[in-house]
């Protein structure tokens, strides 16, 4: 099989409470385990962000600076382990809905460099998206050539996938509706943008910041940047707010969806 | 830090009830995990077995002569699940005992070809090991270049770790205090080698065929086997009882304890 992926985000903010530590939002992740079986996609990569499981404890034990305290190797291991918790209830509720997923760790087959991905070993992955599996990445704790071990964003890894696996699209599933011309969260006349082309994506034309809560790897801005390299190379994003029934069913299905399309224009 | 690391092998007859599908011995499990705690070995590398979590399914599924047919591609995803759960169970009681313990899963960074590791991306797990971090690892299924996918046994993975990772020794922790003359489970008169050389070890002058409960990766003649390349290469193996107390803990400490030594004499 020679399909060209799909890459599938599920954000943080989505699947767990963010402003609760280490608490998942579980009827978010059946309903998108549903969701995702439902849509029945040829070849799907999904990543989910580490929400309050994983911000949380690199927070606490100040992961984000790199090593810098033998203390923190600790928090390392503590750290990953929560990320494998928040996992491993996505895992359950995509296998319970029968679809052909499989974790894989990114600390396990790559390493950062200052916290940009160096080098991964791609031969599972490709050889998973041969099987027919779903292979099921996240945001982790990774060792970094430079500053011993650093945090890798669902968002990057994204970016990274989808130009190692010649994804055919990215969808990005948040807690907003998409892209506004303003905060949404605090002005109440901040419009959706329905496409933002490259260009005006480097411009920063629009006000994308987004995020409220704390996050350690970035807010919407953040998020829509890492996405620029893999737009570069004329794969399409659609971010869609995951929060809201139906949505990701219907950008899996390729149907038209409230959300915001970048593209290379 | 340059210590040659020490790797721990703890069976899946140890750590499961291999009678019962899907069943941990939970005591066996909290108990080994304080005693590596309690031994503090500067650079250590686990692995643990499947047992009943990963042989049940893999048999279920078929998986052990590779793939033949679509349905087994969900077995892939189930049988890995289980071995992530019993994962989970270990990598919990070596937290709460502050290991800095970190799982890396066999197979999101290496494949096999027919069912013999064929390449492995080094690079995470030698930085964890520089950054004090102890890797566990687990019997896995993994893609395979020309079965699909294969089964890669705990054994397989410690040899082949011992020989990439330049190991100091190997602790093999089995349910049987070693090799015997004859299957102590079988035969009254059977008594334990003390140390069995690599030649001795080829010529296969001892009988020790020692497993009754159907294992698919082999007995412990296929357990022996496979530690053949790293004893090739001076790495010294001693097989102990983990399931008697304090066992693995004299082992990991170097002190006196009941077992066999296998080494290139």
């Amino acid at each position: 099989m020679s399909f060209k992926p799909t890459i599938l985000k599920l954000g943080g903010s989505v699947i767990t409470d963010k402003k609760k530590p280490l608490t998942p939002n579980l009827q978010a992740i059946e309903r998108l385990a549903n969701e995702i079986a439902q849509a029945k996609v040829s070849s799907l990569i999904v990543v989910h962000g580490g929400g309050s499981f994983g911000h949380y404890l690199a927070k606490q034990y100040n992961l984000t600076e790199g090593y810098g305290d033998p203390s923190q190797v600790f928090g390392f291991s503590e750290t990953h382990r929560a990320m494998t918790k928040l996992n491993s209830l996505v895992m359950e509720a995509l296998i319970s809905h029968r679809i052909n997923a499989v974790v894989v760790q990114p600390s396990s087959f790559m390493v950062t460099k200052a916290g940009r991905i160096q080098s991964m070993e791609k031969k599972p992955l490709k050889r998973m998206l041969d099987m027919g599996l779903v292979p099921v990445l996240y945001g982790d704790v990774v060792l970094d050539s430079e500053m011993g071990f650093a945090i890798l964003s669902g968002d990057q890894l994204v970016s990274s996938l989808a130009l190692n696996f010649a994804a055919s699209r990215i969808i990005m599933g948040g807690d907003v509706d998409g892209l506004y011309t303003k905060d949404p969260k605090v002005t109440k006349s901040a419009k959706l943008v329905r496409r933002v082309t490259l260009e005006e994506l480097k411009a920063q034309k629009h006000d994308i910041e987004g995020s409220k809560v704390t996050d350690v790897t970035g807010g919407m801005l953040g998020k829509v940047r890492e996405l620029i390299p893999a737009i570069e190379h004329n794969i399409q994003a659609l971010l869609v707010n995951a929060t809201k029934p139906q949505r990701v069913y219907k950008a899996l299905r390729g149907e038209k969806v409230i959300g915001t399309i970048l593209d290379r224009g």
